[in-house]
């Protein structure tokens, strides 16, 4: 697994279940993975000859993350890697544009958009669409980075347009939301797919707060999800786990926001709430292994992400506090704590999702210091 | 944690959750938790200087085995070390002898039973008591090994009776039985007790085949078990996981068998099965931390443990066939295949302990190649 971050860590904690050997291709020997025990290679993501040898002899190759360019995944797959997800599907969760225009095309609903290169595009389109406009950065960015909300013509700002010949931003029409969803779906490369139930996710400044089980929203809506990641997981030839992020507008409409195509946050509950874990899966499925049933095993869940205000908080010194929350289910990625950085989650399953979220914030207040 | 084994590796999951720095002193560097990470540190259980210098520095020292001898055990508390289970508790799950006196004495319903030093008390036991008797080697002994059913008084082996000058074997009555149950608990030294729910477990030829949740037995005996767990634990001052291994007989009595303490083949449905695994409430408990809630999450549940009948039989070949049983959840431990030898389990949750059974033993039938 290319990536050694809390996704990789949790890969290795399913891998030893199964007794499947992971060895991991980490930028430092402290990255969670790392210290979970799985074994490692070191190499950054944008490192050809260093990836190349750190995969080198792997029968299968699989990412927790999406940095690796697509130019070094295409000249992996010319190596011989066999890679799971490969190189075109991966496209769809590192460039945005890509994903935008080819879902777009395959009748996949998306929101207003247009890719820009200078600031007189964006102001064109926001006089068309109205204002606010969203400037997204095409690549690169992720729980809130390269995201930028403009309110009017006059306040453009100065980015960098253009990269490598190529416009470097999207601009987007500015959804009023009624709900964010998350549908979480595996395939294997013999084409079985399967569902996880549908989460609705809270975000704050871009990243995910805690998410619940059943989704606040109509059933028929939840199913119509579902419906889009398995198409969308099917259309793109994704192979492991395919997590597609939805928006719901106020006005009704449901639209592809983003997709990622690896375990995903918004699957992290399915460590407890679900027969087989979105981990268990994404391995399952990049060895093309028949899939676990994805079966919820309570009535609600909730999961609240444990994301530290600044360096000062330390959730592991707060651990056994928090523990005192007996029905809670902590997770804790051996990260130091720095401003805005996800260092653990926690779990809780109920009889109402409002209960079951009560319980994991409590804990998770606890952890923060609350 | 002092062993390496299956226990010690599914405990290692837990520590990564929690982010607990858990060495293993493991046998050698194949042990299953060595393979599955863990950070380790080798000596023999009997090595008295490897296991002082192993466990230097560790704030609490645990087990999951009881093979270190009780006067290295001593030495080590002499020495500092903090271990949890500590000596006392741990010479309950050590010498049969101590463990029956002691209960028997502080009112526990324990089999009738007396140390023998020689085939002629074993002769006057069983035409006091009725044959077959059982006899059982005091200390060694588990998964079926140490325990041999002498017919009449014509049939006692010859055995090595003595050692140090102590009865090395004990003879019991032999029960016939209606049932046999574990009761599996959890204590932490300041006292708090969490007791999960009792498993019925079926055994041949003395290790357990499989189990199931609720456990067949009128609730109200059940709920005897667990007052008995939760009594002894709290009477032997057990830290961590104290499993009670106990006999229902035909004419209804309810009997201490043994007990181990330490994380137990009758608890690992708890991974899937409960809100807190018995691995990760074992490392609440020897911390002093709170315990988590031991509710089930379904109705019933099943565990078949995956014994492997020779060499020739490889589940880890036979996983990809297995998971085709998409309910079943799949623990392999990493060791090879021997006769006898548990290398695996199968848990599954169902709406009844039946159907629970029957997807558990689909699956552990295609790991065996059945």
């Amino acid at each position: 697994m290319v990536g050694a971050g809390q996704l990789a860590r949790m890969t290795h904690q399913a891998a030893v279940d199964l007794d499947v050997e992971l060895a991991v291709v980490a930028g430092s020997t402290g990255d969670p993975a790392v210290s979970a025990g799985a074994p490692h290679r070191l190499a950054r993501p944008a490192d050809r000859d260093a990836l190349l040898a750190a995969t080198a002899g792997a029968p299968v190759v699989t990412f927790d993350h999406e940095l690796v360019p697509g130019w070094i995944l295409r000249e992996m797959e010319a190596a011989g890697r066999m890679l799971r997800p490969g190189s075109g599907a991966l496209a769809f969760a590192q460039d945005k544009l890509h994903a935008r225009s080819e879902l777009a095309g395959a009748g996949f609903p998306v929101p207003a958009h247009r890719p820009v290169a200078g600031a007189p595009q964006v102001v064109t389109f926001g006089d068309e669409h109205g204002w606010p406009v969203v400037l997204k950065s095409r690549s690169g960015g992720y729980d809130g980075r390269g995201v930028i909300v403009v309110g009017a013509a006059g306040e453009v700002p100065d980015l960098a347009w253009v990269e490598a010949g190529e416009p470097a931003w999207l601009v987007e029409e500015h959804l009023e939301l009624a709900a964010e969803l998350a549908a979480v779906v595996a395939r294997s490369p013999s084409g079985e797919v399967v569902s996880y139930p549908v989460v609705e996710t809270t975000q704050v400044d871009g990243i995910c707060r805690h998410l619940v089980v059943p989704a606040g929203v109509a059933a028929s809506l939840a199913g119509e999800a579902t419906t889009m990641a398995v198409g969308l997981a099917e259309r793109i030839g994704a192979t492991g786990i395919c997590a597609l992020e939805l928006f719901v507008t106020t006005d009704g409409r449901l639209l592809v926001n983003e997709l990622a195509l690896r375990p995903h946050n918004s699957g992290h509950a399915t460590i407890e709430a679900c027969v087989t874990s979105q981990f268990h899966n994404h391995l399952r499925a990049v060895l093309d292994w028949p899939l676990g049933a994805t079966d919820l095993v309570a009535p609600a869940v909730a999961l609240v992400n444990v994301i530290t205000p600044d360096a000062d908080v330390d959730p592991a010194a707060n651990l056994p506090a928090a523990l005192a929350v007996r029905a809670a289910a902590v997770h804790l990625y051996g990260k130091g704590s720095r401003p805005g950085r996800k260092v653990g989650h926690v779990t809780s399953l109920a009889a109402t999702p409002a209960e079951a979220l009560a319980t994991a914030r409590a804990a998770a207040d606890i952890l923060l210091g609350r």
